[in-house]
């Protein structure tokens, strides 16, 4: 089970997690109105720290919430050091919000973002050994997954549509098309070739998944960003999700259709796993 | 301006306003994992009341939230009693979340949900003398929006969008329909026959909406629910949107086209408007 941290950080200012609260007129309560982001310290340092942040930045932007990162580095490194995680490894959850203001859809003005975030003790195994059952499910979410946003609900109810019948995960079909899953990117592998969705408005373009994309780079291994036909699923040889803490895990059943026999587990999936690994 | 209530209800407690506090792990914080519903009283009544409470039911449903409605209307008078609103119109905002556990997409278990409701003094015009100009956009919203949820990222964009226009509202077009706008119903007139799109899965059943369909009978015009092509909105003879507190508000322009010269508004939005403001 999930447990809470010890500390959170909200708005500079560094508390016990029982403290942590918010206004109810925060617009990241009435509206889901914020963004957020995820990463992890691996051996000291945090994997594609400068990758989370962009990232972040680039969602700050594509909201219009104005809020300075130039600090951040220093912030995290203050929040891990009375969290006594600084050299743990650890999962860091940051979340900006529009701020806190009467009740009104459209933005105000004058309102200082909300920041706030907190790391949880969190020990990666080498290599992801889970082979994932998943369902599938049409994609019913915005068309504007690329923003990392806390307006959750439609990634909530697929992963509990998912953890009902005790599967890893739900993949998404948009139109017909294979698009992502409800927190991790999919990637199949067909003779040879890897296939994931181009990153555009129907995914969020996953750390992970760009990692994976050099990776295929590196080893020489034919990748194409093309979202494969939902019809096609049972045709592909291999399949695989990628997240920051799923890392890469081997699909071995979506839907009634087995990849694989047993704990078998393809030899590209295996392959990028290895080189994952080694980047660490 | 907006302003904040003097009073919150907080999961049983009426407290001061600025001490209303929910902790960061609030599930609406975390993943807009939550609904919420708005109503309003007029000369001592909540109008509607019942239409109202029973969406509030039908969506804690649909997002699996168990949540006891049963003696909601006392706790609203409770609510009203001690913010010195009980015989006073004002407008009443209700929000449940699925409560506060560790952060982890899929539903937590034995967790009470949270459940927060203000009011504050709204008097709302006998009929709303706007005379709107909207604008357009794809609708880029998930495909669940019968469900009043907290996640509203979008639609709090698409308000904003409008704002920056000095507009009103954005009404919404996906896949060639207009389906509604960000916080409203939209309707259209076409040779004394009233248009708006069915009540299914791309549009909130706004119970002002409902009304104006009921008046509709009532009155004797023709009301079709049919979502109208988004090419053929210049053709339309009137337009106008529906809302709890937007009650019926004329459209004089959409985009670049006007329906309207001056302060004129169509024969059947002005019936429907007369009628609305008869149920009072």
């Amino acid at each position: 089970m999930n447990n809470y941290p010890t500390k959170v950080y909200l708005n500079g200012t560094i508390i016990d997690a029982e403290s942590a609260k918010i206004s109810v007129f925060d617009r990241g309560f009435l509206f889901g109105d914020g963004i957020y982001e995820v990463m992890v310290q691996i051996n000291g340092h945090f994997f594609y720290e400068q990758a989370h942040l962009d990232r972040l930045a680039y969602c700050l932007k594509e909201i219009d919430i104005v809020f300075d990162l130039s600090t951040i580095q220093q912030e995290i490194k203050r929040l891990l050091e009375v969290a006594k995680l600084l050299s743990e490894d650890c999962l860091l959850y940051m979340q900006v919000t529009r701020g806190t203001a009467p009740r009104t859809h459209s933005y105000p003005t004058n309102t200082p973002p909300t920041f706030m975030m907190y790391a949880v003790p969190k020990v990666l195994p080498e290599i992801n050994m889970i082979n994932a059952a998943v369902v599938t499910s049409p994609d019913y979410r915005w068309t504007k997954c690329d923003i990392k946003m806390t307006s959750l609900l439609g990634n909530v109810m697929a992963n509990e549509f998912a953890m009902n019948q005790q599967c890893f995960e739900t993949v998404f079909e948009r139109d017909g098309i294979v698009t992502e899953a409800s927190h991790c990117n999919v990637f199949f592998v067909k003779d040879q070739v890897v296939y994931t969705h181009p990153a555009n408005q129907f995914i969020l373009n996953g750390i992970t998944r760009q990692i994976v994309l050099e990776l295929c780079i590196k080893l020489n291994i034919e990748a194409v960003e093309k979202g494969i036909q939902f019809s096609e699923i049972t045709e592909m040889d291999e399949a695989f999700l990628t997240g920051t803490s799923t890392q890469i895990a081997s699909i071995q059943q979506i839907d009634k259709h087995f990849y694989y026999q047993g704990n078998a587990i393809g030899s590209i999936t295996r392959k990028l796993q290895q080189a994952y690994l080694e980047l660490k």
